[in-house]
């Protein structure tokens, strides 16, 4: 009998979950609010009793397989099962997840970094399916990636590579919170948009964006940038073109160190592609070389907010 | 029978071609300078004779079976055989090398990046013995790189993966061979020291520099600013410190993306390395997350100028 699938995809606002068949269709998903009021601890007790309550809802009694892929972000240590650091659970770090899980669900489990995750997605039904080189791109709140060389994941000695968004692009650049300096994450993140619009705003500029946030810059998100732009607002606009040249020398070096047929660009920022795959495009044909720029496709996600519960769930497919 | 391998170094200035034993022994080899005054295929018509000479005087009549491995700078289409481009061979873009090659030797032959060639090189024989996820960084004329993921290395769809040297650390820096601007290699290379010595002796600066040179900056070579390094030269010194931090810059890349277990680096300019190192590991100290910083050891190559033998031999050996 062929497993049952279960994919979870914890991200920095929201619990996604769904039932996966072995051939990527998800008949069941549920979303709700990652609750961190109580801390990460709490919130983990809440994703074990809400995951408990799923499998028993939505499995039947006659599923003698399951299995349990689960997307985290953070810095996993794949070999020990530790979450080292996460971003959205700050509490938490050096966790051993993989042990807590397996304690309290009786099904295997398996944890993987969710953006390695949505890359795995996108490859199995999404827009890079059938490559077997290609790297996945999450444009989110921060910036993560996934690297699939020769059709596996690219995990590195202790399962933490891929941490596409920490690419240095500019030595001087804006702090990141990893510590460095101008990261591809201080440019083509949701919170890099953000602060483009908050320095635009000291400058007097971007009305529009100002009108979204309801008079309160420090309120606006990145969507209502995106919104602004949409509406025409030259600082706005500017900001998605300025992203998309930072984002595409980050491809630049993707392209150099990976020579991929595909990078699948996905996340909420994503989104916003035409007002910035111009510029990142332009970027990648200057400085490339002619021999891998030639193959190389960028392509926005086909999987959208599933990619997470399908890269997940084919990592617990996967699972020996 | 196991086979009977000849590596051959097909590098910037000189051509290095061994006999290799299946357990990594070099009984044998000879190096001569690379000659370009007649053009690409010229030079390739000498190695091709070189090459002939060399099997017939160095491997007996009684060898049943040997083997050609053939490490070559430039971008290499393993896929096709083709060298795409290459920055000492400029009219050989797009050369069917493999098929030229072995329409003129009897024996298998394979082909393959030199700096990837180095890389495998170390990791059978040298620095990177044992080590299964590593990544080798050849600094030179120019500088290259090689990945090892999984105990293979990274060649990506086409073969030209591991492009090391055209990361890009600074969009605003000076221009690249390839047509991006601040690339590693502008900033990491002999070429890339040469031309810091110059922008310091417009300045008037470098006396012992200038001194090398004897009184003309134009004929610095890398190894002379080296040698100014050694008797105190400031200029020199500072050179290698700032190469050293452009150097760290491009590991925190490679760190944060591969997360190996070692970094071995090669080739002339690594011959500098007290004068760069210090700088260099302050910068990925800095920039690098705690869990793949602590993983890392960042070392000098064991095989010196014998590792390209050793890795294109290699390539010939694991050849099916």
């Amino acid at each position: 009998m062929e497993p049952l699938l279960i994919g979870v995809d914890v991200g920095g606002t929201n619990i996604r979950m769904g039932v996966v068949t072995p051939d990527g269709h998800i008949p069941k998903k549920i979303e709700y609010p990652m609750d961190m009021s109580r801390g990460g601890l709490a919130m983990m007790e809440g994703l074990v009793s809400r995951l408990q309550d799923f499998i028993q809802q939505e499995t039947g009694r006659d599923r003698s397989e399951i299995r349990i892929g689960i997307g985290i972000a953070g810095s996993i240590d794949m070999k020990r099962g530790l979450l080292v650091t996460s971003p959205n659970l700050p509490d938490l770090h050096g966790f051993p997840l993989q042990a807590y899980l397996q304690e309290r669900i009786s099904y295997p489990i398996i944890i993987e970094n969710d953006a390695n995750a949505f890359t795995l997605g996108e490859g199995w039904k999404g827009a890079a399916k059938g490559s077997r080189h290609y790297c996945g791109i999450t444009l989110g709140t921060g910036v993560g990636g996934g690297i699939v060389v020769e059709g596996e994941i690219l995990h590195g000695s202790e399962g933490m590579g891929g941490e596409v968004g920490h690419m240095v692009l500019n030595p001087k650049g804006p702090l990141c919170g990893c510590g460095g300096r101008g990261c591809l994450e201080v440019y083509a993140s949701g919170s890099g948009i953000r602060r483009r619009a908050l320095e635009a705003n000291k400058k007097g500029k971007g009305k529009k964006i100002l009108k979204k946030g309801r008079g309160d810059i420090k309120k606006v998100t990145s969507e209502e940038v995106f919104e602004a732009a949409k509406e025409g607002d030259r600082t706005a606009l500017k900001i998605f073109n300025e992203m998309g040249r930072y984002l595409g020398l980050g491809l630049v070096n993707l392209i150099h160190l990976f020579n991929p047929e595909k990078i699948v660009i996905g996340g909420k920022v994503s989104k916003a592609w035409d007002y910035f795959i111009g510029s990142t495009t332009e970027v990648v044909h200057q400085r490339t070389m002619k021999g891998q720029r030639e193959k190389v496709q960028i392509v926005q996600t086909e999987c959208g907010d599933d990619a997470g519960i399908l890269g997940a769930a084919y990592v617990a497919l996967k699972l020996e």
